[in-house]
């Protein structure tokens, strides 16, 4: 890239190192930046360091947050009795945007994935655990649903169902939607056998 | 945005601003840069920060640079009596990776677009005929193939024809490797009118 000057070839290169983002578009969004005003591109670049400063775990749910506990686990309107374990923060997003969900939730960050090396203590299962001593009524398991999802669900309702906690996995199935012709031979089992009486 | 504490929504917020970023895209960069060692983030706000600061035009093609003259303005290798006009400094780039080209360039930063308010007086246009008070064999227009660089093309052509200098335009047809049953009209037309003898 000699034909960028030094600094203008490293924001392309700092850009490019960011997932999705390729060569042609590192250089789109650089020459957009160096047309923003200045005060703006101060702004983004103080927001990407503040929150990398700031963001930690949510001490109870283990949510990325920015204070002690993230604004679910403070909200007293919440059911703190029943708790969505999902893989990630976007999955907890996922499950908000719809708005009926009114428990509260608990991040794993990861799943058990014996082909990468990641096992039951590598993700935040021991902690999952200790919260179960309080007064907890369900713990609904939201993992994804493909290989890893699966076996972390099936691990978590293993050491889950001794305690006599209510353990329950989201429904499989066809997406409200989707069409059958286009869906998996995987996706249409699991809808068949979840099957329900109408 | 409630279920992300105050900066992670921020962040997104920002990441979002940016072209061709929408909400799913900021999201997952959000998260990764949270991810990304705190160097790498202040290593990428920096690069933004710094570029924006230091980023001016070449003082003699205009385009975007962090000195004075850009690296092909310094190069003496390069042909100085040769100007190819294009509108933006990624035009520039895109001829540069032919690695073909041994002039020099002039950047116009648009294009004359009556409809949008843009006039010759807004783009870099009196800066191109100043360069051509000093020795110029000749100016290649590489402005767009699009009416805005038409118009530009031809305004060009007019201004600088009576001082006597070579004016050229870069030729216009089925791309290299194009398949003329995908291709529109007017640039099956523009390939036969351009058609050279073999």
């Amino acid at each position: 890239m000699d034909y960028y000057s030094k600094q203008i070839s490293r924001l392309i290169q700092e850009l490019g190192a960011l997932p999705g983002i390729g060569a042609k578009t590192a250089q789109r969004l650089a020459f957009h930046i160096l047309n923003m005003p200045a005060e703006q591109v101060q702004a983004l670049s103080a927001a990407m360091v503040e929150a990398k400063q700031n963001v930690r775990y949510c001490k109870e749910c283990y949510t990325l947050t920015d204070e002690e506990l993230c604004p679910i686990c403070k909200d007293h309107h919440r059911n703190h009795k029943m708790i969505m374990v999902v893989e990630g923060t976007r999955d907890l997003a996922a499950y908000e945007k719809t708005g009926k969900y009114e428990g509260v939730y608990h991040v794993l960050h990861g799943a058990i994935a014996p082909m990468l090396g990641i096992g039951p203590n590598d993700i935040k299962l021991k902690e999952l655990m200790q919260r179960l001593a309080k007064d907890v009524d369900e713990v609904i398991i939201a993992t994804n649903s493909s290989l890893e999802g699966e076996t972390t669900a099936m691990y978590i309702s293993k050491l889950i169902k001794p305690t006599g906690i209510k353990v329950t996995r989201i429904a499989s199935g066809v997406p409200v939607g989707g069409d059958l012709e286009y869906i998996d031979e995987v996706t249409l089992l699991r809808a068949l056998e979840g099957r329900t009486e109408l």
